[in-house]
C-alpha cells in the first residue's frame, strides 16, 4: 500500500467568521475583529488541531460598505506578534501589499516576526486590488494591474535579497578580541531596478527560517505567473474539482518551467465548511446564516464582484442581465465565476448574492464531518490541491467543530499529522531552509 | 508642607546596554539585541519598578560601523506587541520615522499596538538623521533638515486625524436591526497638504488612549518647535543642570505660545547611571566599561558626532583641533556639546571619545543609589526636568540595580509611585484622553 498524501491545512481567521452576516448570529462575539482574547483562543484551538498555519488577510482602505469583519481590525504584524507569544508551533501568516509599502519595511517586519515566533512567519504577497487604497497613500495613482504585478515581482526579489543580508554565522561576538561580527558575512544588496533601489543590509539578523514562507493568491494570468515563480504556498478560490485540477496542473507546470520543484509548492483552495452532525443539521445552519444577510448588503457585494455594475433596476428574483466583462473593472476571475454560475445553474440575482455574499466566491461545503473529510481526501488524491485554507463561516464555532470533529477523522485515515514534526512553518510544509545566496 | 513633585521615569532598552562596549562585559548576553526572552525579562523588571514606560529607539539603516546593539535588532512594533503580552501596566513606546514611512501605516500600527496593550502605546516621532537611510528607500534624496521637520509636522497632524476616524461609540452592532455601526460616527479625514493627501478613515477603531502618547526628541530649533507644538513627552540629552533648566523653560514657554498647558508636557533627559554601593565601586565599574572601548570604535563615534570629520591625523592624547561647525553636517546640538566640553574641560581626543562613545552624549552619573536619588530630585525640584529616561550602561544589571536600589529610595521620599494608578500610559503621565475632534 502506498502511503497516502498528507493534507496541508490552514485556517483563515476573520472576525466573527467568513459569512458576511455571521456577526448577526446569536453566538457571534460581535466585536471579534478587534478582540485579542478571542484571537488568542482561535490561535490556540488551531494549534490544538495541529494545523499548519493561521492566516490573516489585510487591506489598506475601507468604506462604509465594507464587511463588518474588515471595517476595523488589528494590523497583522502586531496581532501575529502577540499571537506568537501564546502559541508554539502553528505558522503565523499575514498579508502585506507590494503596492503600498517599501521592501525594507516588509522584509524587516517579517524577519522580526520570524525571530519572535521562532520560525513561524509567512507572507501572503498581494498587490491590493481596491482602487481607493491610493487615496490613503497620497494619491499616487493606483497602478494598473500589469504594473502592480511587475512591481510585486521586483518587490519580492528585493525582500528575499534583504533577508540574505547576514549569513547565519555572521555574529562572532568575541568579547576578548572585540570582534562583534565577521564583515565578510554582512552583505549589501545594492539592488537597482525599475521600481526600487535598495542598498541594504537589513538591520535584522538572518531569521530562523532563513526566509519566511512566501504565499501568493493572485488568480489572473499575472497573478498565477508570480505565484508559479515565487510562491511556496498558493491560496486560490476554487469551486469545482475539475477547474481546481486545471489550476493545479497549470501552476505546477508553470513552476517547472521556472526551474522549480513542483512538490515544494502547496496549493490550498479556500473552503467554507458548514458542518453538522447530519446533512440536515448542516443545511439548516447554512440557511440560518443565509437568512441573516440583509438584501442591500448582499446586492452590494454582488455588484462589487462585478466591478461596481448597478443591478438595482433588475428584479432580485430574476436572472442576471448580460454583462460586458471587458468593460468591467472587476477582478477577472471573480467576474467569470459569477457569470458562469448564473448561466450554468440558472441562478437569480438573489441566489447569486446569497452565494457570493455568504462565502465571497469560495468553495461552500455543507455536510457532516465524514463527508468533509471525504471531500478533502478526494480533492487531494485527485491532484486538485495539496490542502485547504479553512474559512469557517461562523467563528469560533466553525473552527471548534473542524478541530474536534474533522481533524480526528483525517488523523485516523493517516492523511493528517497527529503531532507537529517541528516548530517552523517551513518544517510543517516540508520545505527546506533556503541557503543564503552569499554563503559558500 | 507642599507635596513634592512626582518624578516620571522611562527606561531606554537597548541590547546589552547603552555603553558602546557593554557587549564585551563578562556578564553581558552578547546576543541581547535579538533575544526575546531577555527583552521580556527587562520589561518585567521595569514593570516591577513601576516605571512609566519603556522606550525603543530605531533606525532604518546600518553600516558595518554601527553600535553592536543597533546592528541587528527587532523591529519595534513587533517587539512591543510581544512585550505587551507579558506585561500589564508599563507604557510601551517606540520610535518611528516620519521621513521614511506613510502616515496611514504609522497611525495604524500605533493604534493597533494601543489596542493590543490596552492603552499603553507611545510614539517617538523622529525625522531620521542618518543620510544613508535614503539609500534603503529607493534613493529619494534624504530631505534637508528643515523640510524633514515640515514633513514631520504634517505627518503628525495626519496621524492624529486618522486616529479620530471612529468615534468611541461608533459601533452599535445591533444584531436585530443589522446595523453594525453608526455612519455618522465614521469620519473621512480628507487631508490634502504639502506632503500628503490622505482620505481615511483608518481601519482600526478608536484606540483605548484615544491617541497614543506623542514623544519627541529633536533638539535643533525646528526639533524643539515640533516638540513644543505636538509632544506630550520630550526626550533630550542634557549634561548640566543649568542648560537643562534653560531647555526646560524655553520648551515650556514655547508650548504656552502654542496655546498648550505646560504641565501636560513631560521633559525627560536621558541619564546614564553607573551605580555602586560606594562611589569607589561605581567609579571602578565605569572604568571597567571605558577600558573595553576599542580605540578605533571610539574614535569613529567621535568623528560621527562631529559630522564625519577625520581626526585620524591628530594624536589621541592631544587636544581637539579647531573645527568649523558651519561646514559640518553633524547634528548641531551634538557638535556643540563636544566642542564645548573640549574647551571647557580641556579634554583630549581620547577623553572625548571615551565620553561620547560610552554614553553617546547623555548625562553620565557615577555614584551610589542615594546620590542618584538626590541628583534626580534636585533636577526635578529645580525645574530642569520632569523625570528621566534611564539609559543603563550595562543590561540587565543596570536596570536591576535601578529598580532594586534607587526606586525604593524615591518611593520612600514620596517622589515616585508605589503602585500604578492606572493601566494606560496617559494615566501614568496624568494626561487626559483627548476628545475626538468630531465628537459633540
Ligand atoms: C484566500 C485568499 C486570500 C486573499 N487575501 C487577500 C488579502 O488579504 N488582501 C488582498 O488585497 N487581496 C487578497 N486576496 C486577493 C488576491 O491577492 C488577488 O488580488 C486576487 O485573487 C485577484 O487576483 P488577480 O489580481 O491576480 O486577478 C486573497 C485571495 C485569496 C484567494
Ligand atoms: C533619548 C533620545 C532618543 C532618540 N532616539 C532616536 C531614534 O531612535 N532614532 C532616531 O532616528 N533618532 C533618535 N533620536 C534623535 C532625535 O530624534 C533627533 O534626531 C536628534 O535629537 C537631533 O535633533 P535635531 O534633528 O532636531 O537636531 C533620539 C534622541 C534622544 C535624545
Amino acid at each position: 500500500m502506498t502511503k497516502k498524501k498528507e493534507i496541508k491545512l490552514g485556517v483563515f481567521l476573520a472576525g466573527t467568521g467568513h459569512h458576511v452576516a455571521s456577526w448577526r448570529h446569536p453566538e457571534a462575539p460581535a466585536d471579534a475583529s478587534m478582540n485579542l482574547d478571542y484571537f488568542k483562543e482561535l490561535a490556540q484551538t488551531a494549534e490544538r488541531g495541529k494545523l499548519d498555519m493561521l492566516f490573516l488577510a489585510d487591506s489598506l482602505s475601507i468604506d462604509g460598505k465594507s464587511h463588518p469583519n474588515v471595517l476595523t481590525r488589528f494590523e497583522p504584524f502586531t496581532l501575529l506578534s502577540a499571537l506568537a507569544q501564546v502559541t508554539a508551533h502553528i505558522g503565523l501568516t499575514a498579508t502585506a501589499s507590494t503596492t503600498y509599502s517599501e521592501p525594507f519595511h516588509i522584509a524587516r517586519q517579517f524577519a522580526s516576526l520570524d525571530h519572535l515566533s521562532n520560525g513561524r512567519a509567512g507572507w501572503n504577497v498581494v498587490t491590493s486590488s481596491i482602487e481607493s487604497t491610493a487615496l490613503n497613500f497620497s494619491g499616487e495613482e493606483h497602478l494598473e494591474h500589469r504594473l502592480r504585478y511587475q512591481r510585486a515581482e521586483e518587490f519580492v526579489e528585493v525582500v528575499k535579497g534583504l533577508w540574505d543580508s547576514w549569513e547565519e554565522d555572521a555574529f562572532i561576538r568575541d568579547k576578548e578580541s572585540g570582534e562583534f561580527f565577521d564583515k565578510e558575512k554582512m552583505h549589501e544588496l545594492n539592488h537597482k531596478g525599475t521600481y526600487f533601489s535598495v542598498r541594504g543590509p537589513l538591520n535584522v539578523s538572518r531569521s530562523p527560517q532563513g526566509r519566511p514562507v512566501i504565499i501568493q493568491a493572485g488568480s489572473s494570468g499575472d497573478g498565477k505567473a508570480l505565484a508559479a515563480k515565487t510562491a511556496e504556498v498558493i491560496f486560490t478560490a476554487q469551486n469545482h474539482m475539475e477547474s481546481a485540477r486545471e489550476f493545479y496542473q497549470s501552476i505546477k507546470e508553470q513552476a517547472v518551467s521556472f526551474g522549480r520543484d513542483p512538490e515544494k509548492i502547496a496549493i490550498m483552495p479556500g473552503i467554507f465548511p458548514i458542518i453538522g452532525d447530519t446533512e440536515e443539521e448542516a443545511k439548516t445552519k447554512y440557511e440560518e446564516l443565509q437568512d441573516l444577510i440583509i438584501p442591500s448588503v448582499g446586492l452590494n457585494i454582488l455588484q462589487n464582484y462585478l466591478g461596481g455594475i448597478d443591478l438595482s433596476s433588475y428584479p432580485l428574483d430574476g436572472p442576471l442581465p448580460e454583462l460586458d466583462a471587458e468593460a468591467s473593472n472587476a477582478v477577472k476571475s471573480r467576474f467569470k465565476l459569477v457569470q458562469d454560475m448564473a448561466k450554468r445553474d440558472n441562478m437569480t440575482i438573489r441566489e447569486l448574492y446569497k452565494y457570493v455574499a455568504g462565502s465571497r466566491g469560495h468553495h461552500i461545503f455543507v455536510g457532516t464531518p465524514e463527508q468533509l473529510a471525504d471531500k478533502m481526501e478526494e480533492w487531494v488524491e485527485n491532484q486538485a490541491c495539496d490542502g485547504f485554507n479553512i474559512m469557517p463561516p461562523l467563528l469560533p464555532e466553525g473552527l471548534n467543530l473542524f478541530v474536534d470533529k474533522v481533524i480526528p477523522i483525517l488523523q485516523d485515515r493517516g492523511v493528517f499529522r497527529k503531532e507537529y514534526e517541528g516548530t517552523t512553518l517551513r518544517k510543517h510544509f516540508g520545505l527546506e531552509k533556503p541557503a543564503n545566496r552569499y554563503a559558500e
